[in-house]
């Protein structure tokens, strides 16, 4: 791992965000138009062509819900179940309600939250399983109170999805799942084909394919984000244990030979430990290969010269994860601006909060958290403005109304107002 | 206007979204790169393509500020201050407040939200100006908490800006305005130029080059939504009055020729009646080419056979703006799912809205209200997941959640946690 001294506040680390090739971009909208085309029909072929498997129809069926709850072991299951009531609990804390306030003339203003009507989970196949991502993305929908959600995963090999992510999604009673992945899933989800009906919503991180297809199709429906690759920063003084710090830096390197591990300490000792650690652990971990071309490619650590310094590279840096493994890591809360999900302290080791903790692990990346959010409630809900005039707040205020929308040159609002007044 | 009958219930009105040809992209494409590239000298140059006026810098000055206020009657000042007052106490109601919360083994989760750093608003030029966009979309910046608020706007034939836009930026504290419009504003708000630093999040509406480049810059920069046409739906019976009906349709229609003016209402006398009276309103506008075109491309009448039928038309619409004039309009709240604006009884006109109420006017047009919000102080924030596990808590539960990083087949994220027990 790189070491860079980091002298100056004002650091600049902020980076573009990759857009995909023209190339890219074209494949993509090729299969999102074959998709509206020909439906159900396209699904299948791109099923064969991406995924090497033929599928006869796309919707899991009971039997597979059973075969894979004979794969996990009850131990297994109750943990599942103990998650999902931490993320229900806390994303229950997160929920608003509609409001609506008077005035003495009357008039009545408000806010009224509906929850969406329909939304695709899309959780990605490919070399792990996710069943946790089934849980963050499922749960807050449910919490908001969304009646319809669909999960679509691209099968594997066996024409089938992994057990964790089925005994994940029907432990939550979710029975629409597709076995659909890539660009493809994306298109039917926005559009519709024979087999799925269109949705509100499309969540979910996947590769770049389904990224830019979520580009696409955002506007007809809408999306939660561009999601990048994983990232962790550690901000940390010389209280903390070059061990631990480097075992946390490596759980995010062995997601994706793209992911970003970074500490920022105040200690050039530490940061020489944990540079040692790191070889040291990295070279007996079963992704070793992934694990160590990201930790070659996007491992850095900065040293600098103070707490101050530090913060601000962290705030300048905006992680998707942000362990503070500092002397008082709670005092340094306000100061922190920009990170998608804050662990304080030696015992809130990042991977607690990917699977167990209860806040969401589907997290703003590659410094969007400068102004993205966690999945959260929110965004399985929309508000709707309410505006109520009495005939008094009427008669006091169309007047001004009336003189406004002249001043912008539109005639017709003035008049619709004084139409009241024949 | 044409009138249809509607039996059914299940009525489909779902648009899909105009999302700009191939060549309008590659223009906007090809903008942007410049922009990157040449910075203030490329806005300089599309300035002078794009507006016929060559500027020799982008930002308003203090003569320009007094200027405008020179073309604005006090009454009028007044009344945009009243304005801006009702904006903020509407939008003051929707602030939050970060939480955290503990339980007995000594967990604290919590959420900590914080606004961002900088936003840009975008205010169209064209036809008509529009102080109101300021106020509507700098407000809930301000009630959120961002510091830095920049407004870019295309300069006119004198190189300036309307008085209106000037006198609002000026009466809200906004001294960042900068004359630029199109696609080459949003470039410089997302990249920054020699003369503006970029900013984190882009808001406002604009013609298909500004909405193409938000789509463009999405992802390095947050963006409000791509705007569509403006669209008033009026729900009634046959206690509203057809006159009144009219002339509120017309205050849309008058906005753009592609805006749409819908009636949806139980009574077929209510519909030819308002259908006439649109006719003898329309004729003696100023605005009458404009509002003449919208009514004849996307004017339409609904008669519905009962009040249910008519409530499902609506939702399946999800209108920006939606007028309510039954004999009951409250009663009728809790059926109304999809909206961005919801104005109810009489008294409640919808240019109301648009300037003065106190809720934002920046709506989700074309049908997004099925999925998207009044613009509001979300957006202006972010939020930040809090996590601290006690070492008892971390004691009780690192076994479980080794156990599903296992089953995800991430060992590394299990044994950063089995490294504290080192």
């Amino acid at each position: 791992m790189k070491i860079t001294r980091i002298t100056d506040k004002k650091v600049s680390l902020r980076r573009t965000i990759e857009a995909g090739t023209e190339e890219q971009r074209k494949i993509v909208q090729s299969i999102i138009s074959t998709v509206r085309e020909k439906g159900d029909a396209a699904l299948f072929s791109y099923t064969e062509t991406f995924d090497k498997v033929s599928l006869s129809s796309l919707k899991v069926t009971e039997d597979e819900f059973s075969a894979a709850y004979k794969e996990l072991d009850n131990e297994m299951i109750e943990i599942i179940r103990e998650a999902a009531a931490n993320i229900r609990s806390f994303h229950e804390k997160q929920k608003r309600e509609s409001w609506i306030s008077y005035n003495d003339e009357g008039t009545m203003l408000g806010q009224k939250i509906t929850a969406l009507d329909a939304v695709g989970v899309y959780v990605p196949g490919g070399t792990a399983a996710y069943p946790s991502s089934v849980l963050m993305n499922v749960i807050p929908a449910q919490v908001a109170g969304v009646k319809r959600i669909v999960i679509t995963s691209p099968p594997n090999g066996q024409g089938t999805l992994p057990a964790g992510v089925l005994v994940a999604a029907n432990e939550l009673g979710i029975a629409e799942i597709y076995k659909v992945g890539g660009a493809q899933a994306i298109a039917a989800l926005a559009y519709g084909t024979e087999s799925i009906e269109p949705v509100d919503k499309i969540m979910g991180p996947g590769n770049i394919f389904v990224a830019l297809a979520k580009r696409e199709v955002f506007g007809m429906v809408a999306i939660d984000m561009i999601a990048g690759p994983s990232e962790i920063v550690v901000l940390s003084d010389e209280t903390a244990r070059a061990n631990e710090i480097a075992a946390d830096l490596l759980s995010q390197a062995e997601h994706d030979k793209n992911s970003s591990s970074i500490l920022v300490t105040t200690s050039m000792k530490q940061a020489e430990e944990v540079k040692a650690e790191v070889e040291k652990q990295v070279a007996v971990l079963p992704r070793v290969e992934i694990a160590k071309a990201s930790i070659e490619a996007f491992g850095h650590i900065y040293v600098a010269d103070d707490l101050e310094t530090a913060i601000a590279v962290v705030n300048e840096l905006a992680p998707e994860h942000l362990e503070v493994l500092t002397e008082n890591p709670l005092a340094l809360l306000n100061e922190i601006k920009h990170a998608g999900a804050i662990f304080l302290g030696r015992y809130s080791s990042e991977p607690i909060g990917d699977y167990f903790a209860g806040p969401n692990h589907v997290l703003p990346t590659n410094g969007t958290a400068r102004f993205s959010s966690p999945l959260n409630v929110d965004d399985f809900v929309k508000k709707s403005s309410i505006i109520s005039y009495s005939e008094k707040a009427f008669q006091n205020n169309y007047a001004k109304i009336t003189k406004l929308a002249r001043l912008e040159g539109l005639e017709a609002h003035a008049r619709a107002l004084e139409e009241r007044l024949k």
